[in-house]
């Protein structure tokens, strides 16, 4: 058996009978029924990846990042040049990027995990877990991104690093992400397992012009047919048209569905993975929630398929997992909301 | 001078400079300038408030939650008893009420105050201000809610509750309320201030179904022409058809502008009162943070008639104070996120 396989064997569907119970329970907390709208099917879906009535409050989580370069940037589907990857690694190195701060913020750790960034950097950068995979996938427009067993090597990373944090105590885990051109691999991903077509699911990224944003649609579209994408095939996809962050994700997802943790998803890299993680087992969807609408036209399609309501909608178009560190707050609510008093301990009225 | 007009006469316009200069900061962060959409924005506009670059988080906040009744509760617009009121703030009182749960997992503090609750409650209940103006207003429907000298009134205790918090150290204002009935005041004054027709600024609080709902939209109709409103003299509006805790609030709020704090307003409730307090003042409008978007159809009138864009959008109607609570995270997060590196100290390509 390999990790990968152990992890999916350990998938198993939450229990109804505790999302039974939650509900109960929060329709006799001292609130019209369905008054705190999505604080209310958040606790309760918390339950039921907890397995208990009340959940705990994920007090301490994880932002996983994953860092990974992208051959198809050579097709200039990024206004970014692709230094910027390994220069923006350092700056999370030293704790100066988005994610850090927001992170310190909330309280919640940030691991990150080189899986496949091409460029050097310094060997004593702290704060980096070095689990590369590949420098950089191939350019999708022309070849396979990667092969199978890079694929692989890559989910195998984000499982460790969910069974690594979980070990360490930490009860949710949030997807974070860096690499210039990151979001083309994504919507590659979206448009093969939702079936929506490229231009509905292609954005700008982080600034692509309209020309650029024609160029980027065309550039994908062609790769989906030159790859012939068979979803039932969720590896195959992703090593034909991902990316070694977006394969790490997967794993990072599958890892903390197998642990029975929630995971709560950034913007479109993550909704990508959760698509590549869904069809390996369409049960993560009971552990997925989402953090951020964001603006990459993508996640829309994405949330849409896997069943997904996004909790916050900052138009936020950063990634790194800003949009899953803000809905954070929310889930920790949604689990401690059970802490209201009931009608009946209250002595209040009941409609 | 009274406390109001002493503190209209202290409320002074944000600095120009500082907005400039804290929009300069943001497009120096280690992101694509506006890639973190609303978190910069309040970010600059926290700014604005303090006065300064970066502006301080507001680690402390105090949800200020104002109770009191409705005498157009007669008029049946709302399916609970008007003894929920009490009931309701018994619960805060003790603190299992979902405002209570959202203070503690966000470490605000929840300030309670009755202004104008209708119901005998035991004189030893713990942790409520007792600031009755007047036991619940008269049947706006019939006569005017109150006399200008009870608004007055409970306006200055809404102030001096956020005097108060802010001499206690809050640096933040949250808005909070409880009144069974409270959404019926709530949309008579948006309309009257925002001129937004009564149907489409009408919605079904915590329960009314389709019948009662057309009901409600007749009455408030009805109450709007009957008392000749004229919106140049806001508290004359207030006093018609207004309430006690829509009084308070608007003091809240006039109260932190003038102290140069920010306030997070929750639901109708609170936006009817911005819309008294912006009326005395216009430049009330720059200190003021949309925490949720909320069910009731009179918000996005207010908001949009404030030039305010809510933060979150969870599906609630609770009131409370809950919306307001649930965005305070968010708050903290736009002004850490000056703490970010800049592309000058990173070293970082900018496009």
């Amino acid at each position: 058996m390999s990790l990968l396989n152990d992890t999916l064997a350990a998938i198993e569907s939450v229990d109804d009978k505790v999302i039974e119970e939650a509900t109960k329970r929060q329709n006799d907390l001292t609130k019209p029924p369905g008054s705190l709208g999505q604080v209310e099917t958040i606790g309760i879906k918390l339950a039921g990846i907890a397995g208990a009535v009340p959940p705990p409050a994920p007090e301490r989580a994880t932002i996983g990042v994953f860092a990974g370069d992208h051959g198809v940037c050579a097709q200039g589907v990024t206004p970014w040049p692709q230094e910027v990857t390994v220069q923006m690694l350092m700056n999370m190195s030293a704790g100066g990027a988005a994610i850090n701060v927001l992170g310190r913020t909330f309280g919640a750790d940030v691991v990150i995990t080189d899986v496949g960034v091409a460029s050097d950097y310094p060997s004593d950068a702290p704060n980096i877990r070095r689990k590369n995979v590949r420098r950089g996938t191939a350019d999708f427009s022309q070849e396979p991104a990667m092969t199978r067993e890079e694929a692989i090597a890559a989910i195998e990373v984000g499982i460790q690093t969910a069974n690594e944090v979980i070990d360490g105590g930490s009860q949710a885990l949030l997807t974070g992400e860096m690499g210039i051109g990151n979001t083309s691999p994504s919507t590659a991903l979206i448009a093969a397992f939702t079936g929506v077509d490229v231009a509905d699911a292609t954005g700008r990224g982080t600034g692509a012009d309209d020309a650029m944003l024609r160029h980027k649609v065309t550039v994908i579209r062609d790769a989906l047919e030159k790859h012939e994408i068979d979803t039932h095939d969720p590896i195959g996809v992703l090593a034909s048209v991902g990316g070694l962050e977006h394969a790490a994700l997967a794993g990072f997802i599958l890892g903390g569905a197998a642990r029975r943790v929630p995971v709560i998803l950034d913007g479109v890299i993550a909704c990508s993975a959760a698509c590549v993680a869904a069809s390996l087992d369409p049960r993560v969807k009971d552990y997925l929630i989402s953090g951020h609408a964001g603006v990459e036209p993508g996640i829309m399609a994405a949330l849409e398929w896997l069943g997904l309501k996004a909790l916050v909608d900052l138009d936020l178009r950063l990634g790194e997992g800003s949009g899953a560190a803000l809905a954070l707050p929310i889930v920790r609510a949604a689990a401690n909301i059970f802490q209201m008093a009931s009608f009946t301990d209250a002595g209040i009225a009941n409609e």
